[in-house]
């Protein structure tokens, strides 16, 4: 699309050099003819250094673009580039047909788009949807009714229990002074490694940009959700009902009680443990166990709660 | 369905006048072809404009009905309408087929009853099942394994991710003396307006009788529940597995963190924020942010936090 | 399969009498033919009586095993039998075509296995897939893309909301000394007695071995997870986004309000009411009303809320 066309379509006046661009990116991963844009002061140090071919900012950061970066001057960069995603939401339908390993038993009602693989030893049952592009290893196993947004790439020997939804968009908006909400459209993807196991309905959302990430031998249980752009680490446990919000990243061997929740944006260590019913509201060092909300380590907890057994006294 | 029928069917004895009984609504919806009935004192006050054929009735409020009401005496009305409301719970099929304007995507594998209405634009996915009767807008997608119940009505430009349910019944039942729980069947329905976003496996239950409605412009996460008569506002924003029970209602731009819950029959002002993991038990004012469970403003909910803190000291 | 090949494929050195082994069982439940183990010292009580070909079992404690019983002598008996599940998890193809009895309506997109019966006057809608040897009563209304595994038993007149998930694995693993994490193989199956209704998007896993089990008149809401070997009792009623950990058992008319979570392997009294957003954390008696986590008798939860209301002032 080119750039005087995503400009008029977005609302903004735009008389510099013309050029195509392809996509939308953040500053550092952007490349030549990508758009990219930047809302919040923390990501001003990312300018100088992006290989954009066009940025939207505010006027008083312009001149911190390199050379070969147009400046989009506008007001609310984010609101904008929420607008400009809606042009890139529909990529173009691919036209290889699924390729399909030996050895995979795929039920006549699932249906799988054009451009996914399945690894040999597959095992697609009764009404799940694969959309385009998803890359699935060998021995996955998916129960009736999953479903797979475009593009995500699945490990070996992973099973995901019925109804749960991988890939889904995830909720993020951009907002008018008026108070409405323009959507984000994703652009990222999910990426689960191998030995995960799934279970019902559960959700795991695309990322923006880039990927939500479910690393090797990690179990989730039914009906957890995890948002955009979330990392779990290698053999956690997430036990049914838990909730993580946007960005959060574990580290490995996390282990976390039923119907707690993450906040987003937050870093949890290796081999940390959660209570269940917990809120993991800021970061936590690993190795440790944790419970209530606000989070506290649990041996604090346990005393906090012999402090309120006595206001009963 | 005659009255005498009717009766016979649910246990009373009636040698009042003769009538046909086409549905049941509450007191003040009630047409003259309608049973209707009062279980609790504060709807005494909608006796004497009932338009009901028949109103199911302790004896002692009896005398309240207007001439043209029949008096149904019994000990539980509220009871006795669960088990009537299972004679009308199966309407006649449709036989219209579904109309669908041009420029539709509709997955062979997609099932739409009769009487539905899809305008022009709508992208419906692998796996979707519509009731009969449903009206949905221009340009609205469904992603796949989306079910949408009988009679609900959806607007522009809607889009709902995978495997969420829209108008399925509310947790409503009648109580027998000896424990056991008689259904209400649900005649109501769910209507959401135009440039809503609904994320993946979330539930939206029908109304009782009226609607369930989620206004335009708001957003809904994954794995949210939304219980029967619930009205949520204008661009409102609410988090993945929130929940709401029956009958609440909030303004616009209402906006509520992760995992909160808010009650039944309660009223939320516009522009309330809510925090994550907060529990909304009673009606708030709007332009305010809240936090807990029991709610309070948020400032308040710090310095409890505070002081809870100090007690570990 | 041959003892010494399960013994081979487990990594177990074994040089004992050959015998065929066809499933494995508890110790108190497991028949000539059947493996068991024993891992934790409150099962010892069991080795003496139990008629199992042969037993995972420490060194300190195989002199307690009857003289029919093999010992398989290893340190983690419980991981050995995680591994040991793996090569029973999948039986055998049913041949016989499912029988539906008279007047039943089943959608032609929905999918039934082989082994499955439905009784008459059942009404399966769009997307629904039965997995082997489902049994299934008279008048079962399966909304669209309601999800059965196999082997579950449903009552007369049970009604299942679009999208549930009926008999999925429980979240069970054996843990290797790296922190790797071993699937237990689920070989139980989901019960739901008659007039159950469960709402929209919930899940009940199947036993580990044994029984999930939902007993007669129950309903459940939307978004409940009921995890394996759970045993609610009669008439009980479970609100939106309840969940129930592993091996929980109720009485009966046990009423919890949304967003409550029940611990496992804890009992509940019959008539008990728990409120909203409390954590069940204990066994509890019947016929009270508690609230809070942890748990305490409601009008003590109000006290403690005046209390902490004063630690504002």
């Amino acid at each position: 699309m080119k750039l005087s066309q995503l400009c008029e379509a977005i609302g903004l006046v735009y008389e510099g050099q013309e050029c195509e661009i392809e996509a939308i990116a953040p500053l550092p991963d952007a490349k030549p003819h990508h758009l990219s844009f930047v809302e919040h002061d923390r990501y001003l140090k990312d300018l100088p250094g992006t290989q954009a071919a066009a940025v939207l900012i505010r006027k008083q950061h312009a001149d911190a673009l390199p050379a070969g970066s147009q400046a989009l001057i506008c007001d609310s960069p984010y609101l904008m580039m929420a607008r400009a995603s809606a042009l890139f939401a529909h990529p173009a339908p691919l036209e290889t047909p699924p390729i399909i390993e030996p050895d995979c038993t795929i039920h006549p009602n699932a249906a799988i788009a054009n451009g996914s693989t399945l690894g040999a030893g597959c095992c697609v049952m009764a009404g799940v949807a694969i959309g385009q592009g998803v890359r699935i290893g060998q021995g996955v196993t998916l129960h009736p009714n999953v479903v797979i947004y475009d593009g995500a790439e699945i490990g070996d020997r992973v099973t995901i229990h019925a109804g749960s939804v991988i890939g889904s968009d995830g909720f993020g908006y951009a907002h008018t002074p008026e108070g409405a909400h323009v959507k984000i459209h994703h652009f990222g993807r999910v990426i689960i490694g191998s030995d995960v196991e799934i279970g019902a309905n559960a959700t795991i959302d695309r990322a923006v940009f880039g990927q939500t990430r479910i690393k090797a031998g990690t179990k989730i249980d039914n009906l957890v959700h995890i948002a955009h752009n979330v990392e779990i680490g290698e053999h956690s446990l997430l036990a049914a009902q838990v909730g993580f919000a946007g960005s959060a990243k574990t580290g490995r061997n996390f282990t976390i009680g039923g119907q707690s929740g993450v906040s987003g944006h937050l870093e949890v260590g290796d081999f940390a443990t959660v209570a269940a019913r917990s809120g993991v509201s800021k970061s936590i060092e690993g190795h440790k166990t944790y419970a209530g909300f606000p989070l506290m380590e649990h041996r604090l907890w346990l005393r906090l709660q012999a402090r309120i057994s006595k206001l009963l006294k």
